[in-house]
This record gives C-alpha cells, sequence and structure tokens, in this order.
C-alpha cells in the first residue's frame, strides 16, 4: 500500500492546470474505474477507498448534469456527501459573506465542490487561499469561463477513440459556452490534429482562446462542406441564458439531422455537452456514430477517477485492476 | 447463493401488471424484510444485497410520503440514491425533452424511481423503451391514474388481516384518487370477498374500473347504514387538486368519528392513503381497528420487498430468514 | 459491549434538560470522537456505531449551519438521513396537520431532528407526547426560545479552555437571539465565574433569563470599558428577522476590530454563533483569540457525541479510546 504519488492535484480549479502526463493519467484511470465497476465486489471495494472523506455539493447555479454525476462519483468512492442547491434563487447567501459561508462549509467536510453562479464567480480563486489548507475544492462550472471536469470528460471520450491525426470541429455557438473554451485549451497540449472552429461570424470564437493554441486551426463558415472531413464533431447548442447576441443562425445550417448524416464519415464521433437544442434531430441517436450519451456516462468515471487520483488512490486503483486482470488470466490458463 | 428467478419483474409500471402470485410473493418478502429488519445484524446484512446499485428519485410532483419511504426503503438495501424534487416549478425540464433528461439520469444510475406531475405523465411508458436495457423504472405515482406502490401497501396492509370473506368498503371520493382505482384492480384478482363503493353519486367510482371487476361489488349511497357489514374500510378524502367536481358531501356523512365507531365490527380494520382531511377524526387514532398509521409504516417495508424481488434477492432473503429461525430454535432447545 | 447507561437522554428538547454531570459527559464524549475521527479506522469504527438507524431531518425553518453539521453528524455516526428542507414556503404543510406529517414521519425512521419555523413551535412539546415510544427527538433550533445544541457546542467551546473564575461577556443583541439565552441557563449551573451582559438598554437580556440565573452576572452598557476584563467574549448580531426593535446601536460601538483587538486578554478567546454581521470585522479572524471557526467545527462534535450518548454508545466511544491509547503506549515503549 506505499504510495508514490507523481502527480499531485491539489484542487481542480481550471482546465488549463493540467499538463498532458496528468491528462493521460486521468484517462488511464478512468479506464481502471470503469473496468473495477463493472462488478459488484469491485464496486464495494471502490466505496472505501475514500470513506473517510465528507464532502460538500454547493451549486449556486443550478446543473443537474454536473450535480448528479459528482454526487454518483462521491457515492461510488464512498465519500459521504451533503447538498446545497441553486441558493442563488434562496436566502441564504444574504445572512453572511460568501467567503464566510465557505469557511464554515470547511468546518464540516474535507472536499469542497462548487457550482458557482456569475455573481459568486470570484469564491473560486478565494476559496483556495481562505480556507484551512486540509481543504481540497473542485470548479463544477463558475461562472461563463470555466468548467474543468467537462473539459476532462470530453477529454477522454475523444482519447478512447484515438487523437492523431484527427480533424476535430466545433459547431455552434462558440463564442459563449464554456465546454468549448476548456476543451480547446486541452486539446492544444497535443499535436497531430487540427481543429475547427464551425459557426457564423457572430459566434465565432474569440480571440482570447485563438490566442492560446498552438495546434493548427481553421475558422469555418460552411458547416455542410466541412462534414466529410471531420473525425470528432462537437455540436453545442445557442447559449441563450448568458445573454449578449440573440440572432439565431438563419442562414445556413448547423444541425445535424437524417439529411446531412450520411455526409460524416463512417468512423466520425458525434459530441454534445447536453443538454441539446434543435442541432442534432432525436432520431441521430441510433446512428453507431453518436456519442453524446456514452460522454454523459464518461462524465461520472471520470470524475470518479479526478477525485482518487486528487487524494492519491490512483496507485491502488491500478494496483487493483492489475489483480483483477491476473486473476482472470488465472481463470483462463 | 444459486437464485432461480420464478418471478421477474422488470419494472413497476402499474397496479394490473401483478399476477396473484407475484402479490403474494412480495407480502411474504415483506413479512420477511420487516423481520429481518428488527435487528441490527439484520438491517446490517440487508444493506449488503444491493450496495452496487444506485437509484434516482425522480420527483416532478411534490410527495413527501411516497419520496421518504422510497428514500427509506433504498437506504435499508444499501441503494445511494441521489433525489431531483419538484421539478414542475423548477428550471429543469425546459432545457431538454424529458426523455433527454432520463437518458441523461439512465447514464448515472441502474434504478429510476419516477413520480410524475401530470404534465409529464407519458415518460413512464417512453422511458421503458427508449432507456438502455439495464435501467429498472419504478412508477411512484404519476398522472391521476397509477399508484402501484400504494396498491401494494394497501393490498398487504388487508393480507396482513385475511382477505377471506371479507367485505371491503371504499368510502368518500372515489371518481378520482389513483389509490382507489389501483387497489380495486389487485383486490378483483382474489375471489371471496366483496366490494362495496361507498359515495354519493357523484363522486362514485367510474365505470372503466367496475367494468374491470370480477369480484362482486356493490355501489352504496348511505355510509352509515352499511358500516356494521364492512371487514376493511379504506377511507378516502376530497381530491380537491385534480379539480372537477368540487360539491362537498353536503347531504350525508361520510368520516368516522367518536359518533359511530361502535358501529363498526370489533375486528374491522380502518385504513385511509393519507393525508386525511376531516373523514378521519384523530381521536379515532387511539382505536386499536385504526390501521392507517401501521399502513405507512407497512409502505415502506413493501418497498423495499418490491425492489429486493425486482432484482432477485428474494431468495436470498428467504434463506436469511430461515437462518435465523434455526438460530433462534437452536437457541430454545 | 455490556453497557451500563448512566445518563439516559431519550430525547433533546431545550438547553435546561441537562444537569451538569451530562454537560460534563458531553464535553468528554467530544474530545473522545474527535480523536477518532481523526483517523481513516476511526471514522470507519464510528460509521459502524449506529449504522441500523435512520434519521430525518425534517427543518421547517431554513438553516444551513445547523443543517449541515447534522446531517454530517448522521453520516459520521453511520445514520442513514433523508432530509425535508424549508417547508415554510412549501406546499407540505398545508396538506395535514403538523402531527400527523410528524406520525408519518415516525413509521420510516428512528430518529427525526427538527428545525422549526416559530409557526411550527409547539410541534417540539406535541411530539414527544403523541410520537411512538421508539422515536427520538432532537430540538435543532425552535421558535425563537430554544436551540440546545447550539447551547451545548458553545458550552463546549468555553470547556476546553476552562470554566474556573472567568468573566464571560454576551455582546450585543441580547434579547431576542436564543443562543445567550440558552447559553446563560447552562452556565448557571456552575459556580466560580461571572457573566456580563454587554448591550444597550433597549436590547440587554429579558428578566425571565435573569431570574433564572444564580451565578454573579452584571448588565454592562460600555463595551470599551470592560474589554480588559473579559477571558471570554461572545458576539452576537442584531436579529432582525424575529422583528420587533431595529434601532440601530448609534451611540456605543459593539463591535471588534483592529482598533479594540489590543485591549483584549491575551489569553481571551472571541466566539460567535455566526453568522456575523459587522460586529467582527473580518481581520479579526487571523487573530489567535478568534475562535469563532472552531466554534463552528466543534458543533458538528458536539453533535456526534450527543446523538451517540443518547443512543448509549457512550461507553463504546471510551472503550475504543482506551483501547487506542493503550496501542499507541505499546509503540512509543
Amino acid at each position: 500500500m506505499k504510495k508514490e504519488v507523481l502527480t499531485t492535484i491539489k484542487h481542480c480549479l481550471k482546465a488549463q492546470q493540467f499538463d498532458l502526463a496528468t491528462l493521460y493519467r486521468i484517462c488511464e484511470l478512468t479506464d481502471k474505474v470503469k473496468e473495477i465497476g463493472a462488478t459488484k465486489e469491485g464496486l464495494n471495494w471502490m466505496a472505501t477507498l475514500l470513506n473517510d472523506k465528507r464532502a460538500l455539493l454547493f451549486f449556486t447555479q443550478p446543473s443537474t448534469r454536473t450535480f448528479l454525476s459528482f454526487k454518483n462519483a462521491c457515492d461510488i468512492l464512498g465519500i459521504k456527501s451533503t447538498e446545497i442547491r441553486d441558493i442563488a434563487t434562496s436566502s441564504f447567501a444574504k445572512d453572511e459573506t460568501l467567503i464566510d459561508s465557505a469557511k464554515t462549509f470547511a468546518q464540516y467536510v474535507d472536499l469542497i465542490i462548487m457550482r458557482l453562479h456569475p455573481a459568486h464567480e470570484s469564491l473560486i480563486e478565494e476559496a483556495p487561499k481562505k480556507l484551512n489548507d486540509r481543504i481540497r475544492i473542485i470548479n463544477a462550472g463558475s461562472g461563463s469561463d470555466q468548467h474543468p471536469t467537462q473539459a476532462l470528460l470530453d477529454f477522454y471520450t475523444i482519447y478512447k477513440y484515438g487523437f492523431a491525426g484527427k480533424n476535430i470541429g466545433f459547431v455552434g455557438d462558440l463564442q459563449r459556452g464554456r465546454t468549448v473554451r476548456s476543451l480547446a485549451l486541452l486539446l492544444t497540449k497535443l499535436d497531430n490534429l487540427k481543429l475547427y472552429f464551425i459557426a457564423p461570424p457572430a459566434y465565432q470564437i474569440k480571440d482570447d482562446i485563438l490566442k492560446q493554441l498552438t495546434v493548427s486551426y481553421e475558422l469555418v463558415y460552411d458547416f455542410d462542406q466541412i462534414i466529410p472531413e471531420l473525425n470528432v464533431v462537437y455540436m453545442t447548442r445557442l447559449q441563450k441564458e448568458y445573454g449578449g447576441n440573440d440572432v439565431p443562425y438563419n442562414q445556413i445550417d448547423y444541425s445535424i439531422h437524417e439529411g446531412n448524416l450520411n455526409k460524416f464519415k463512417k468512423d466520425a464521433i458525434i459530441m454534445h455537452p447536453l443538454p441539446r437544442g434543435s442541432e442534432i434531430a432525436p432520431s441521430v441517436d441510433d446512428d453507431c456514430r453518436a456519442k453524446y450519451w456514452e460522454q454523459v456516462h464518461n462524465g461520472l468515471w471520470v470524475r470518479v477517477a479526478l477525485i482518487a487520483l486528487m487524494y492519491g488512490m490512483d496507485y491502488d486503483i491500478i494496483a487493483k485492476s492489475s489483480e483483477r486482470m491476473v486473476k482472470t488470466l488465472g481463470t483462463i490458463n
């Protein structure tokens, strides 16, 4: 049970904090926890890993998907969790400053998983400095900019199908929407791939991201024309909730449906951070290239892997996986 | 630990799905889990049965009673559960279609326990077809029609006092109110009993149910006169929340109170799905014939039994119960 | 595993119910559970103590701090808990009487932890009489008068620094605010200490409390002047939410800040039930005399100790602590 922690992640605050070695470590661990989690014995074992930890899911901005995946990831690891959800509209925050609230939470739990309304966004910077040293923090989406665990699950999903030589297209409202922004910053750590940002000018990705890219990329207007080139198609919906430009994409179609599905490569993968609007027709779900539900599923296990890694459980998990493999081989011989 | 699953219940969707053998199996199992759950050792054992499962309590219509019983049933079986409550009035459903939400949930959990607002009622039909095959669904009350686990707990409560030769009276607002409708459809699977539907014409049970009854039944107007005949008295309250007829029962009294309690059989049982209005006076609670709190308690254990049966744990439970009985006998001799 | 229960606490309803021996027992147990909870092995052991129990956190008045501490205390002891939060503004209570709701809860759980809105305050008296005998009740704050577990954590915090010969000052809005009222009634069980109630006349503590005090006390107007005398300074904020007198303290300063911090004794302790307003400047947090975050932390472990004691687990905890001490000594020799 000796542990050498090669990679130390104290907090998970932003996508850019992960170097490529850590990203691959998370992908490797995700594979392992999925595999271990496929049996009752494996799940029971995982539930002992962090059963001495207590977490708070502090969600000042509602989010069903991220909430559910973190809550279940905690359950899988044996972490006892408590929830404060949707306080933006509640009486909570008005009683005290946000940092006083966070200092209070830190007296009860070990890990605070924060989803922050734009009005509370600054807490993600402030908390790691002002809370006591024992506390770990995970950013479960803050303001309009960061959603690092979404980027990790997107990264992992592409990783499963291979990065090398791939053309990765982002489609839709690329200006707003933190998922594309965060993912692009992870992908630029790789080489031998090309990014296509496919959107009308008013929705095109902003320069602040483009300036940070070291991989090759192209800005594309016409979705239909580029479809046959793409190995990965990352669809997004209009981010109406953050205001700003509301002009619909009225001149060109940025959606996938029965009419253009046949133009995609046979082994392309179609992704979407969900919830979807009209940009992917429900009938596409039955196509084997549709990977957005798998992506949701990956979101659960990537978060299990991330939290396990943060607490230095990666070696235990890899050892457990090897032990199981040895047993299986023993059975075969 | 070899298991022969005689009765397979993949989902629990409607009261009518249960044949008589399954109903009795659930009653038998309920007896066993209650008995095992009476000791700490037994509760600890039950908490290992399904501790590899994760459930979502998806309640788009508020319900404290049903929510609490399912949540605690999951806890008893070791199932890790997460809640989404009362989304009818929240921002949730507007982001995506209900089936997309359900497909998302299906990526995180094994079991979805759904309580559906009438506006979402169709999901109970759609989900079993569209979700992946691994997912189990329980209907915890959908729209104005179905509430199968309430029917099961009502069935079990009568079972405890015996069905044979009984006169079972339903009293009050029988037109609306899914509990009477669901329970009547279960009781018609038995014979040697008689149902009395006791209500003013405007609240009398509808033909769609009567047409399905194969047991003998009678429609009764005057509650007072029929009281001495009844072995089981199932009281209900005015279902104001579903709209429709709001004329109070102003000509005749359909309630139980100190003034008529002496007219009931000495061994009659008084039931109510709760919450109650004025149809049972609080002073009746102290009478030994009042069984509605016991009925609530049964609701917890029937749900434990149902979920255990759905996952094929019935043989384990029966074996455990026998083993305990052998031990107890050993101690006596 | 034989247990002699010297102190029996069936319910925790009001601060005054605890005699001095019980208060010290709770303090002793709090020390032990903190110590045992410092290791994973210890936490795992504690999580087996009451893992056959189910609790309901029934909060009809919102309270993040008390809620979080009770929820985490349940988790630490292995108690499975379910929550009903903030029903004052929900549709819940209107369906049935509060006592019917409580009777329902009593069918599902063993322990009901109640935080009651003033409108529901009577339930804390009614429930112990009307619920079945198996049910335990804890008052987590009821109406404007009682908050016994806050009083216990305050008591424990002072205990850690010693009671003997201390001058304890309560500062601010002493008229309303149940924490000062409850704590004063505990402290009067001690002797060899003196209480100072420091407030403008309109906010001074009421006679109903003063009449019950058997320790010496003094009413003080000028905070600044008394500061150097105080060993314990218990700050409070204006209790605006209960209405009544809203005149600000405009003539005199009842707050702690960099300007008067140097006037306090070197070993004074500064307490606050939180949330704070402007009565303690954030910069005071860095002073070693600021103990209000420690006080929050104590709130978690005092509640663990209280619940353990209610269920007669005190001897197990003390035995476990001794066993650990023996092991540690063995290692040293």
